[in-house]
This record gives C-alpha cells, structure tokens and sequence, in this order.
C-alpha cells in the first residue's frame, strides 16, 4: 500500500429521502479528517466492479452542494440490488473487488444501505482479513422499513413516517370535505413488506385537529378478511367517513399476500422478493362490493422514500451524523461494522452513533414488537407513537429554484 | 329586507389546496367592508337546504387562523356534489333557498366551485331576478382540472401543478438511482378527466437538473395503444428508463377509457362521472407484458388537490383575491357573476380579477389547445410550459407542529 489515504463510499437497496445525506456527511468528514480522494462508486458493488466511479471532488464543490445534497432524494451515486456471492461460492469476485480497490489505493470502503448491504460489509470485511488486505469496510444504514436490528431506528425511517404522516392528516382532510350524508371509505397503501413501521406512522396523523386513521393493519399480524369486515361495518355505522392504512405485505392465514387475491401479474426482484401492489385496491373493490359505499384506494408508493420536501430535520442531521462516524470509525481502525443510531434520550430527544459488529447484525430483520399493536390487532399503541414521534421533528426548507425542489445530481462530464 | 347586512359563502365540488384560501378572502373582506354576519353554508347548497350553517367569527377569531386557514387543504365548511335543478323542474326547492336566505338575512351569496357550482350560481341569480328577490349571487372559480372558459386559469391549478412537478421530479430521481442495466419504465397517472392541464404539468419537472417525463398523454387526444406501445419500444432502446404520464382520462378510438380495459368496476358520481383509476396500471401492465421490463405506476391521487404543504404562493394569493373580490362585487351590487384571473402580463408575471357573466361561462368546459401539444401528440410544447410555469411559483411555508403541517379544522362547538 502507498501513503495516499483514499476512501470510497457506495449506496445500495431502495432509495430514501436522507440517503444523500449520508453520502454528504462521508464526504465531509472525509475530506476534514484528511482523505485524498473520496470516489463513489456508481451504483454501488455492482457498478464498482465494472470499475464504475467518481471522484467525488467533481461534483461537490461548495458547503451549497453539500447543502443541496442534503435535500436531494434518492441516490446520487446510483443504487443496486446486488447480493455478493459467498466467498466459497466465487472467490473471483472478491479478487477483483479487492484488486480495484489496491490500484485506487483505497483505505476505507463506506457502504451505506439496508440488509443486504450490511451483508456485503460483512463478507468484504471478513475476506480482507482472512487475506490479510488492509482495507477497512464500514456499513452506515439506511433504510425506509426500519427493520434493522440493534440500532433504534434507520436513517429514512423518520422522513418517510413524516410523509406519510402529513399526507394522510391531508387525504383524510379531502375526504371529510366531500362527504355529507354518504358513507366513504378510503384505504391507504403504504410500504413495509414485512415490517409495519410505516404503516403505523400513518397514526401520528392523529394530532389535535385530525381524527387520524380509523383502523390500521400491520403485515407482522395475520389479516382477517372477514374479522376485517365486520370491523368496518360496525365502525362505518359510527362514522360514515372512514379512513384505513394497510401495508403492502398484509398475508392471510395461509400465508397469501392479499394483493395475490387480485390475481394481478407477480413480479420478483432480484433478491427473490415479490413485488407488491394492489393491497388497497383489492381491498376497496372487496368493501364497495360487500358494502355498497364509494370507496378509493391510495398507494404512497415510491413517493415515501422520495419527497425529500418533507424529509425530517432529525432524519437529516442523523443520517449526515452516521455518515461521519464511519469515516471516524474506519479512519480510527474499526472494520467489519456498522454504525448505529443510540437513543440516548427521549424527551429532550437525543441520540448518537454507536458502532456495532455487523456479524450481528445482518439479515435479521426488526419487526414491530407485539405489545406495540392494541389487542385488536388494528391500531398501534401509545408506545409505538411515543417512539416515532421525534424521528419527524424538524425540517429543511427545501432549495426552491424556479418554484420547484432543486437537486443535487450526478454529471460525468463535470471536472 | 332589513338593514342588516349578512352574507353567505359556500364550497362545491372537488377540494383543492387553496379552496380555503378564496374563502379567507371572503371573509376577511366581508368583515373589511361592514357586512354583519359572515355565515358559512356546511357542505354547500346541499347542506344549506338541510339549513345547516355556521357563523364563521366563531370560527376565524384571528389573522392567525386567516393565514391557518389559507394553508389548509380541503373544503374547511364542507363540499357537495349537488346539482340545483332547473327552476321548472323544482320551484320548491328555489322557494325554500330563499326563505332561507331571508331568514338569515343575506345580502350576498358566495360559491365556490367549478362549472357546476357557476350553474348554481346562474340559475339562483335568474330566480331572484324573475321573482324581485334583492340578493346578489356571485361565483368564485376553484378547481384543479383548470377547465373553466373565460378566466385566464383557475385557483387551484397552480397548486396541484406544482405538486404534481416536485413529485415528478422526486419520482424521476428515484427511478434513475435504482436503474442499472436495466429497463424500467414509470407511468403516472394524473387526474383531469377531459382536461390534461395536470398532466401537461408533468413537464415542468425538466429543469436544468431533471430531464423530466419521456411521454405525456393528454386526454384530449385519441390514445393508440398500438403507437404507443411502438413509440415506448423505440425510446427504451436509447434510455432505459422511462419515465411517462398519462391523464386517467385518455380515450380510445373507440371512445372506451383506458382504464376500462382492465376490467375493474365502475363507479358513476352523482354528475353521472365515471369514477376513473388504473389507467397507468393498465399500461404498466401491457408493457410489461410486452417489453418484458420491469415496469411500475404511481396514481398522485387525491394528494393532487389536497397537498397544501406544496402549494403555489402564486395560487395561494389569487384564491385569496378572487374571493374578496367577489365580495367588493356584490357589494357594488354585481349578481350573476362570476370572478376571474386576469393575466396582465407574462414576465413579470402579473393578474388582476376581473368579473364575467355567468351565463357566458357555465358548462362550458376549456380545454389544451391542440397546438399546445406536439405534432406527434406525446408532449406538450413550450408555449404549454410558458403558460404554466408563473403559475407554480412561490411558496406559504406550511405552520409545522409537532412535525406536521398544522390545518384549521371546523369546530360546531366553539363560540
């Protein structure tokens, strides 16, 4: 290895409003603790091993492009859903990995995604030191789901649960506008294969001027079509305006996604996940029909891991804070581990970055604990909105050019 | 008639983001001028002939809930979709309007809607002539579909097109950052059912950072799926990411919506519309099918005209200026009439209200010119985005609490 001191950062998985943020705080911290060259590698392994990347100088110039990519949604860098091989499986790959980051003279290795990521550092990491190579491998998470294990909550959670949140206090607005004397029911899609985090940040909507959603259902419980039903029916006798957030990956007792009921095409990702969309819709066509009332479906869809104009200033700051610490983390000799998010404290709310093993931590998903959904299984707890509410405080005003959001965005051709 | 000088308003039809705007400007001008009472009618005429009304000082005790009131979504007293009959077919029902109207003591009578509430407008203005009833009858234009002749565009627009752009431009980013070698193509679908005002708006998300939608389809024009399929086909070949908007309402030869190709069940409103959704999941579908790509489509919804947290300052200010004009109007002794947007000039961008006719305007619905859009009928031209853009500009940032843009909300209880 040669003197030179340079790092590489990639971002992988879906997208989120604050992932840029954390690409902004590698950077930075980067270049203050004095790296050479900071390159991105463009969308992620996948792209790094067609030896695609930049030299991240080209393209941030000034503390207003780090501002900009802040408040710049999805990755700059461009993403991937690559899963690394095991090494057994084709040590190949890990010899070009490990070739290209020598003849760029690479010290850290910065990943900032979800599972599947924190996966790719593990496997990384654990090569470099079976072969001895010098290199450090970092993980800095992010994911909208929030279903990563020992640390409090993801960078993109908050940003996401805060979209949801406002645009649910303005659909449930629009709906109770239009009804007079006529029963109505709209049901809200919202994103979480397996996890219901998002789901149930639509609650937060609950606030001293909204009612809130009226039933929510999680995928970490079984869905009940007809306990679903007969819900509806009593509570639409109470209220002829009802508003109902499902997530994507609701399952029946035997197991069926309940967007499959609508025999829609599948689509499977590379990860072998399928794809979900029709939830909401399935189940407006099913109560209009058993019903008889106007009925309208909602998906959030890519829009909640995308409007940065209503990212969270806590989400923000935090995924810029985890940012930094990788590079500290790896600039100070740690490997193999990912930084997390520690609630130091609720009310002040505080946090900080931790450092855990990513041996620890990959693959396992987070779900909402049980106690945190009423007896019901409809509404979640007082407890689980105590824990989401300061992850959606604060904002930054997004950098509006020409009456629109201005972003940050990658050019090839810029020196 | 007394001395007293009460005056009513009203809101009719589909919410929009600044409906709440006109009716600040209502009443802080009505207050202005002397009037006595400001009563506000609980879903419009249809509430009305329930005699349900509120007395809007106990509602609206301060400049602070004015400026609230401007930034929230939404009909604040409540909408309908009612449609008066004409005057031979019911007398009863004008017979029992105007009782009303007298009872409370009502100068003036303020509604704000699109094309159905002009009708009201102009048949209650006929019946308090033909019959010598004093009352003055005054329409304030409000819709996001921006379908109404003889006003230069209509509040409401503004604000939908400028959410409708940020989240094209969110939705864009999004799909470019996940995108690697691979095709994919977005489709979008907008509301406007014979109008594609919104789905030309689309293009606006092409900045000097975002290359914005490939392809826009308007309803206007005839949609061919055979052209488009083939026109898709040709462009994934040059950029493998497709971004593209429709309007729910395009038609095929045959006159048969899209969106009723799949086969979903219909709903009829009470105007006799056809409920119109999954135009763009439909063709999701079809290309996917027929590309072998994968594919994905995101319905705005109802946050088209409902997301106030992005609204135009621009849209914010002119609802606010119709709606107090059409008090100075009536107050000047105007009946039958409905307020307009002026255009004075392009650049700098500069409106003024003027007052038309209701009988020149009623029903008659405005349409994209055809020279507005291209010749092959895929995208809208300069001149479209010319017209559109003043109208996005500028900002009211929302009043966060707690994290979330905070609404007035009606309240039959407060004094």
């Amino acid at each position: 290895m040669s003197n030179l001191r340079n790092i590489i950062v990639g971002q992988s998985g879906g997208p989120t409003s604050v992932i840029n943020s954390s690409l902004a705080g590698v950077y930075k911290t980067a270049k203050e603790r004095g790296f050479h060259k900071v390159y991105g590698m463009l969308h992620g392994v996948q792209g790094f091993l067609d030896e695609k990347y930049v030299d991240l100088s080209t393209q941030i110039h000034t503390d207003m492009d780090i501002e900009l990519l802040k408040r710049t949604p999805s990755a700059f860098l461009g993403s991937c859903r690559y899963k690394l091989p095991e090494i057994h499986e084709d040590p190949d790959i890990y010899e070009k990995i490990f070739h290209i980051l020598d003849k760029l003279e690479i010290e850290a290795f910065i990943y900032i995604g979800g599972n599947d990521s924190m996966d790719t550092i593990k496997k990384l990491s654990d090569y470099a030191i079976i072969k001895g190579h010098p290199q450090k491998f970092l993980g800095v998470p992010k994911t909208i789901d929030n279903d990563l294990a020992l640390t409090d909550h993801t960078p993109g959670f908050g940003s996401a649960a805060k979209y949801i949140a406002a645009s649910t206090k303005e659909v449930i607005r629009d709906a109770l506008g239009l009804s007079y004397n006529k029963e109505n029911i709209t049901i809200l899609e919202i994103m979480g294969r397996n996890a219901g985090w998002l789901t149930g940040a639509t609650a937060l909507a609950k606030t001293e001027e909204c009612s809130g959603p009226d039933l929510i259902y999680l995928p970490e419980l079984t869905f009940d079509m007809d306990k679903f039903l007969k819900k509806v029916q009593k509570l639409i006798k109470q209220k002829p305006n009802l508003v109902i957030a499902v997530s994507e990956g609701i399952r029946l007792a035997d197991n069926r996604y309940v967007c499959e009921l609508s025999g829609g095409p599948d689509y499977v990702d590379a990860f072998g996940h399928k794809q979900l969309q029709g939830t909401a819709a399935y189940l407006a066509t099913f109560l209009g029909a058993e019903i008889g009332c106007k009925t309208r479906s909602i998906e959030f869809s890519t829009l909640q891991r995308s409007a940065s104009h209503m990212a969270s200033r806590t989400d923000i700051d935090e995924a810029f804070m985890v940012g930094g610490a990788a590079v500290k983390a790896a600039d100070e000799g740690d490997t193999g581990k990912m930084v997390v998010i520690d609630r130091v404290s609720d009310d002040p709310y505080m946090s900080t970055a931790g450092i855990y093993d990513v041996h620890r931590i990959a693959n396992n998903e987070k779900l909402v604990p049980r106690e945190w959904v009423n007896k019901e299984g409809d509404f979640v707890t007082e407890d689980f909105i105590d824990y989401v509410k300061p992850l959606i405080q604060g904002d930054y005003a997004p950098f509006m050019v020409n009456g629109l959001p201005q972003h940050l965005v990658l050019d090839l051709d810029k020196k």
